[in-house]
């Protein structure tokens, strides 16, 4: 399977287009935004504030890549995580997977996001409120 | 769920951006492709052409997006299928659905397709060549 890994600090551009090569070959595009919803736990914020231990995060991406049972049936995954500070409504993860058929696109992209929130070393640091301050944590 | 359903006979616009009203709500957005691939059963084909009973198939569509258990937990889909002559590599199908978190938006996408192929008025009716002569079937 084909990998594109990348941390970014930058707005994650969801319009890049499938490598050339797939063209004809895949029969299936499955893709995943997670976007930062405008409440936390309760609390309404402007932003959520993300960090990476970038060197093993990019690593564990790569690995979870290779083991998970769909992979094999799998042409493509473009697997972008963006990392600092992201405003409500945009983009903090994109997860873009080709395949023949569907059930292996499908597969990958749930299976990838369950054991990323489980083994990849990104986390949320902070949330923001309106005027960009860290929300206190709430009694 | 709010819904946008259409049956076109051009290509896909698959960067229609979400509904406004969605920023800052949805906090997963879970899209499809089906793309068509370059062999049909074996044979080499440059384009496949669909047919569909519109009226019906925009109805089962409909009724669909209401009964699917996930749909209740979603709050929005776009389900574009294009009819007539779709060239290899191009999308036949694209379904867009947002939910507040992902498990709803993964499991609607997937049961939807599910259903579609069994339940909507819309089949391929030909197979084409590289001259854009029907594949002839089979012996």
């Amino acid at each position: 399977m084909q990998r594109e890994i990348t941390l970014t600090d930058q707005p994650i551009d969801l319009r890049r287009p499938l490598p050339p090569a797939l063209v004809g070959t895949a029969g299936a595009v499955a893709e995943f935004q997670g976007l930062v919803r405008a409440d936390e736990a309760g609390t309404a914020i402007s932003a959520l504030e993300y960090e990476a231990y970038a060197p093993m995060a990019e690593r564990v991406i790569h690995r979870l890549c290779e083991e998970l049972p769909a992979a094999g049936d799998c042409l493509f995954a473009r697997i972008t995580h963006r990392i600092g500070v992201v405003p409500v409504g945009e983009a903090a993860i994109h997860i873009v997977v080709a395949a023949r058929h569907r059930a292996a696109a499908f597969a990958f992209l749930a299976a990838f996001m369950d054991r990323l929130k489980q083994e990849v070393p990104i986390w949320k640091v902070r949330a923001l409120d309106s005027t960009g301050q860290p929300v206190p944590p709430r009694p």
